[in-house]
């Protein structure tokens, strides 16, 4: 049973989601097997490492300090991503003292061993926490949860370090790489990334960066590339040098995932603004050495029930075109933050609404409108980032995962944009032209059916005629090693399955194909063959026209290779 | 020894501002009398009353329940003004288990009980803490805080009350008062206001409200009188009654001080907004029924360090008259939050970096200009509120505490506004005319030494020639008993002390002065005569034009009479 609709398939997708691609890729226990649970180990949250504030509850059982400092790893390790660093609650419940005494200690055992369809993993009869461990769980969540500490300008400017100073960098391309075809690729699990040129498919450069790179985002010039870790460390990696390479880094807190670059008329390359897990909080920092100027607390209210949240994570943020503005996801609260930086000492905030859990999205094709997934609500809520405000909120399938989404003109309702689904195989067309086609606009005008649920991305590029979804997630080897793929001027004649698992050549390994990625010309389009980490992974190069293999990127320094960003695409948000 | 700019005198003027004057009124320990200590018991915080979620650091010394709830009580009524609800150190220092477990219980008692020049009262030694008690205390504050609840929009809505809705108010005025003229006088301990009739000195109703009510605003039409309590209670009371009561009241947190009402163009009325010290927030409701509608936290960074704060309580609040903004000060993070309220569910804020902790002031004369005290930097904070900037920041002396301040035209300097201080004897006039006298802008032109320091309100009328000071703080009752008074034409030749104590013609008790309040027309100014909740007290109203005694308000009802508010200066910011 691959796709469906039952409560049990949602939940496996949004533990999946909060689990893992939050997690920046993060393998997921999909369907619980115990070899995804096994691989989702190397998923550790970097607080895990942490020292927390050690509290007892006087009425919670009694714990002694070794018992305390593994329980609190194993819950940052395997707990903290649904349930919140503070245990106040997100995807997963609430675990504060108030509640979990009330249940009891067998009773939580129970749920924790044997999990729940509602969503909980079954920790113990998978074979990842044994009897003990389970039994230490059950009261470290009757205790009262320990907070991480705090992440401010002194720590951030402690850990801040200029390699080159601006002045001693190359005023002009010192190399002859073909700057705007290069992929910056993500190596999960070795803390690097790899530059990769476009057209010869050879690896120019192996980066050391923060754990778990996340994203890659370039600046408005193209010359300046961004990388943040899962570990809240960034890399600016400059493109212009003889060999590009890390010319400032910093750590702005202790667990993160977005960055980006100002984009704006005037303001090129001018900000960088990064968004963290923990501390809730993002900062904007200058754009050539990241020297942190403004650091602003997520902490609020929830949308809707006006309840305070102590830890609204910040996920994706957006770079407008056409004003200096940042958007902002405050995850948690369901708003997303139009923060103008012209003037940062009178910084100037618009808290849009929108619904939880905001986690990503991309622009429609004129750049104007955000189009940002709510995944606990099954809505893209759109973002009118000209006006600042909510222009919608759009029902879609279940646990929307878009990425940035995929922009092209369907055949019958004009411009859409399209996302894919954690919690089911569908795929939604939302109209995005209010002008030419108001009737169609904000409205899903079209559904179609993937392959199954666990889908992460999707792409094409305004050259193709080709919409490809991957499957990551999905529990089914052939489906997470295969991705789908349309014919958009035919797009309701269904999709061609392209075992691109199979084309990799690998022969061993969980091989999930994650993340289509178009070149600059979008005449080719890469996916990732993501394996363990002591397993051989590659990249497979797909002739967008002919739907042929073109290459195969096999290397051994090629380890884990998840997203991947191709510099033009990503400058100038194409997708 | 009154004046003076020691250190210790600088202490008890802070312990004082946090203690007494930003609680509205409440007592201080001035001069850590007993008598002074005893009465400022009448001041404990309503978070005294909350049940407090209660956790035991295990590194701390054991304490049973019944002795954590009663040094709980205790923190709350004497201490968490300074040390902040969580401990984490406002104007007193920071009292977190990791810093008071490294200190030790000897050394803590010894502090408890003697107190410190640094500002700490002598609790013990004072007589107001037995020996047991300091030793709960000691040991109370090694524990983990404790943290007061969340108080959301379920928890201000349960709390809502439309007494009368607004369809069956009167859609005219239906009585003959003279509303213009109307004084709301808070009684500070009796959980009332009075509304007494400027021109007859009548009493014309008294009507229950929150506790200790900080201040009464009136709404732009002038029709809506707003008070609220220092338990975070809002009164909305309709003048245009045939017998102006109640028309609706809600509770909008644990600890509050500030209420405001819109007054824009073409939003008059629409819209009230109070700020809470505790939770650390405001909400913005509907100005006739205060229906809740936005609430937002203002946890965040301090300005400078860009340290997370979990505790920064608003302080005053102003409306503009050119823009649909308020404008919310931050106090511990030092920011002003410039409001645009035309958009709640895209609300606007523009985060405005000035320095902490930001307390009370008012316009300069043209209204464009916030005149902001920032106590703990001894600066005026000049914020444009056309702009939506920091103007400037102006040195002044020892902890600014202007109330709304006072403006007037100097003969060498032009128009200038001027505040007291709490920690030293002067008033600071700075010029606020930036077109005609562009070199005295934004600066100190002229420094008066006024009776001695605990000054807490001035004020003048845009009619009169007149600056009265008060000292209402001080410990020498000669001068608390006192008002001192300049002549502006003259304002060099020095003050004519003024015994409005001895005018009240009351015999017994502290008799404390505090607060010129002039009607309408300039030519009285109305000063309290502030006596504990069992003595007398009085409204003294004195000619401002022959500085002779006007008129004596003695009645039983008058207990504890502090701020007064009169209708028509309130509503258009006349000071």
């Amino acid at each position: 049973m691959i796709v469906g609709s039952s409560k049990h398939l949602r939940a496996i997708a949004i533990s999946a989601l909060a689990l893992a691609c939050q997690a920046a890729f993060a393998e997921a226990p999909a369907g619980h097997s115990d070899a995804a649970m096994k691989e989702y180990q190397a998923a550790g949250s970097p607080l895990a490492e942490v020292p927390m504030h050690h509290d007892i509850n006087p009425l919670a059982p009694r714990m002694s300090e070794p018992e305390f400092d593994k329980a609190s790893r194993i819950f940052f390790e395997r707990c903290a991503g649904c349930h919140g660093v503070l245990r106040k609650g997100a995807t997963g419940k609430a675990l504060t003292p108030d509640l979990t005494l009330e249940k009891g200690l067998d009773y939580l055992k129970v749920f924790i061993k044997y999990g729940s369809p509602g969503g909980m993993p079954n920790w113990g009869t998978s074979g990842v926490l044994t009897d003990d461990e389970v039994d230490l769980m059950a009261r470290y969540i009757q205790q009262t949860p320990p907070a991480p500490p705090e992440f401010g300008l002194k720590e951030m400017e402690a850990s801040w370090k200029v390699v080159i100073p601006v002045e001693k960098r190359p005023t002009k391309k010192m190399n002859d790489l073909k700057l705007e075809n290069l992929f910056s690729v993500t190596l999960r699990d070795d803390g690097k990334i790899a530059l990769i040129d476009g057209d010869s498919k050879q690896i120019v450069s192996i980066i050391e960066t923060g754990y778990a790179v996340h994203i890659s985002r370039m600046s408005a010039s193209g010359r300046y590339l961004f990388v943040i870790g899962r570990d809240a460390k960034i890399n600016l990696i400059d493109l212009w040098m003889e060999k590009p390479e890390t010319v400032a880094e910093i750590k702005v807190g202790l667990e993160a995932r977005s960055v980006e670059s100002s984009k704006a008329k005037g303001w090129e390359d001018k900000y960088a603004i990064a968004g963290t897990y923990w501390p809730p909080q993002f900062v904007i920092m200058d754009g050539d050495t990241l020297q942190p100027r403004k650091i602003v607390s997520t902490r609020g209210m929830v949308v809707g029930t006006q309840d305070y949240h102590p830890e609204p994570r910040v996920a994706a943020i957006i770079s407008s075109h056409f004003n200096p503005e940042f958007f902002v996801n405050v995850k948690e609260t369901g708003m997303v933050y139009s923060v103008d930086y012209r003037d940062l000492e009178n910084l100037s905030i618009k808290m849009i609404e929108a619904a939880p859990f905001l986690h990503d999205g991309g622009f429609e094709s004129s750049h104007r409108y955000f189009m940002d997934a709510a995944n606990a609500s099954d809505k893209i809520a759109v973002i009118d980032t000209k006006e600042g405000k909510l222009e919608k909120l759009v029902d879609v399938g279940k646990v929307p995962h878009p990425g940035r989404g995929a922009n092209f003109l369907d055949p019958k309702y004009g411009p859409v944009w399209a996302t894919g689904h954690l919690g089911d195989e569908t795929i939604s067309l939302i109209g995005t032209d209010p002008e030419k086609h108001p009737d169609n606009a904000w409205k899903v005008v079209r559904t179609l059916k993937g392959l199954g649920g666990g889908s992460l991305f999707l792409k094409t590029h305004p050259t193709s005629k080709n919409l490809w979804v991957d499957t990551t997630l999905n529990p089914d080897e052939k489906i997470s090693q295969a991705v789908a793929v349309w014919d958009i001027d035919n797009i309701d004649k269904g999709y061609e399955l392209i075992p691109i698992g199979d084309w990799s050549g690998i022969k061993a390994g969980p091989k999930r194909v994650v993340q289509p990625e178009y070149n600059k010309a979008g005449d080719e389009v890469w996916f990732s063959v993501w394996n363990g980490a002591d397993q051989e992974s590659a990249i497979v190069v797909v002739d967008d026209r002919t739907r042929k293999l073109k290459a195969v990127i096999r290397d051994p320094r090629l380890i884990t290779p998840t997203g991947k960003f191709n510099v033009y695409n990503t400058q100038h948000d194409v997708y």
